[in-house]
């Protein structure tokens, strides 16, 4: 699915949409994974991008990238999809979206953070609160910490008054997170990592994990009894060699996630505005050098979100 | 740890304990284990047994096998232990337990069924109940039907209204759920068993596992979006080879468990009570046959508990 950067036609608003001047849109994996072809569902000639924020009359408006989640909570109905496939992102100077999915741009954030929030904060949300029940004092793991996700999820952990740690093949995004209020971390590249992790962490009441893979048996040996691990991502492959037997004693819960319902992107924006959280931004590339902005995010090199700004 | 049948001074009651003298127990596959060796913290010169009934001033009582449950609803704490590991069991004349694990034998059960209902009828609950959230129509899928929990599990789904389909290596036993209400069932030791039942089921809700190992990817393959995978036990070994693409995109929930709070316990028997269940019994030995008992339950043969008659 080759990706180019095109003129198209200005958009037709249809019933109840309107057309956005896009000023800025965030990329996250999903935009990556369409352009290798390993995304479900792809048709091509669509405009990717799933965050992002426009303006309309003067007004600064997100866009809640859910599209028909359906009548249930827990999980998405057969008609759902996410902005940016199979209908056009907004990695574009305009898009029509239906006027139910803006939601004013929180006031204490620049367009830039407005335009990170949506997908990986909406995820994050869903993982730690609905999913995980966090609450202040638990201790909470979370993997990967360059990710989106994982990012929003150590913000929003600290935020409530948890205690996190993170894990990443790169002791500077360790050192940044420990910036950010983390109490410490674990490089996942080096042999038996966990062991330092458990004696200095006692353990995890919560574990926020988007990889999968190997190392997911080392997050259930790290998991206190009674524990949740949402698992909102598989980057690291399939999850081998984990014991049944771990798993009942301790009674561990292994949580699917992604996304989230309407109702959790209400919720998730009243957190981020009663909280002030501000979103962190890697980089901030004009939309012409979206090739760098791929690139940087296909080599994990980021930490937090990757940013297009609109001519 | 080898197992022998012996002659034994009389228990003396503690503070607070009552000494029962005992009419029937019931095996479960921890006392094979644990007469393997293969169970953790073995103490030499302990009468086995966690299930039973017995008399004290002419009164019948089922015994609750939970020793310390501890505070925490949703794990047992460090102190938990099951009757008959490390303190002696049921698999003898006379028992002394305390008082308040003492419930009276349910008047629909004879001293067998009732013999037979504490520890897998409890683990059943909890699964099923507290963890997976059954309710009338849900479509339930409980594997290795010819076990204790398993059996219970079956029944007390099929008693709220679920629908129920089974699995066995043994056409004999899928039969014999069907005979109790079943839907239908499939035979786990034939290839791609999972493609048959997730056409005639549209698959399931709510899975029931005790297996894990490699059969475990079928397990999430039949699950809905939403569903509730609970695992009691991991007879089939290591899970190898799960996809987190199918765990997150489902928002499937994998769910450890293991017996019970003491609350559980007693929603349990008024369940029973309330749905007049009976327990399946398999086969009933004198308990100095127990020989014969341990080898039918190590073979998988049974279709249910298997008791212990007491002289």
């Amino acid at each position: 699915m080759p990706l180019e950067l095109t003129e198209m036609s200005l958009p037709q608003p249809g019933g109840g949409e309107v057309t956005l001047k896009m000023e800025a849109a965030a990329l996250n994996h999903r935009d990556v994974w369409i352009s290798k072809g390993l995304y479900p569902n792809l048709q091509s000639g669509v405009v990717l991008g799933s965050d992002g924020v426009g303006t309309k009359d003067g007004r600064q408006y997100m866009i809640n990238p859910n599209q028909n989640w359906g009548p249930h909570e827990e999980f998405a109905g057969r008609n759902y999809s996410i902005l940016g496939m199979p209908h056009h992102g907004t990695f574009a100077q305009y898009l029509a979206v239906p006027r139910h999915r803006l939601v004013p741009k929180p006031a204490h954030l620049t367009v830039e953070e407005a335009a990170a929030l949506p997908l990986a904060g909406l995820t994050a949300y869903r993982a730690l609160f609905k999913k995980c029940y966090a609450k202040a004092g638990d201790s909470v793991l979370v993997s990967g910490i360059g990710g989106g996700v994982a990012l929003f999820a150590c913000q929003f952990a600290l935020a409530i008054g948890a205690k996190v740690w993170a894990t990443s093949s790169s002791p500077d995004k360790i050192e940044r997170a420990m910036q950010l209020g983390a109490s410490g971390g674990a490089l996942y590249n080096e042999s038996n990592w966990e062991v330092g992790l458990k004696e200095e962490s006692r353990g995890f009441d919560i574990i926020i994990d988007g990889s999968g893979g190997e190392g997911f048996s080392k997050m259930i040996a790290l998991a206190r009894p009674g524990a949740r691990i949402a698992i909102y991502g598989g980057t690291g492959g399939k999850i081998t060699a984990i014991s049944p037997q771990q798993i009942f004693w301790k009674q561990i819960q292994i949580l699917g996630t992604t996304m989230g319902s309407d109702h959790d992107f209400e919720e998730m924006v009243a957190f981020v505005l009663q909280h002030k959280i501000k979103p962190g931004i890697d980089a901030s590339f004009p939309l012409q050098d979206w090739q760098s902005a791929f690139t940087r995010m296909d080599r994990g090199q980021q930490f937090g979100k990757i940013v297009l700004k609109m001519p």
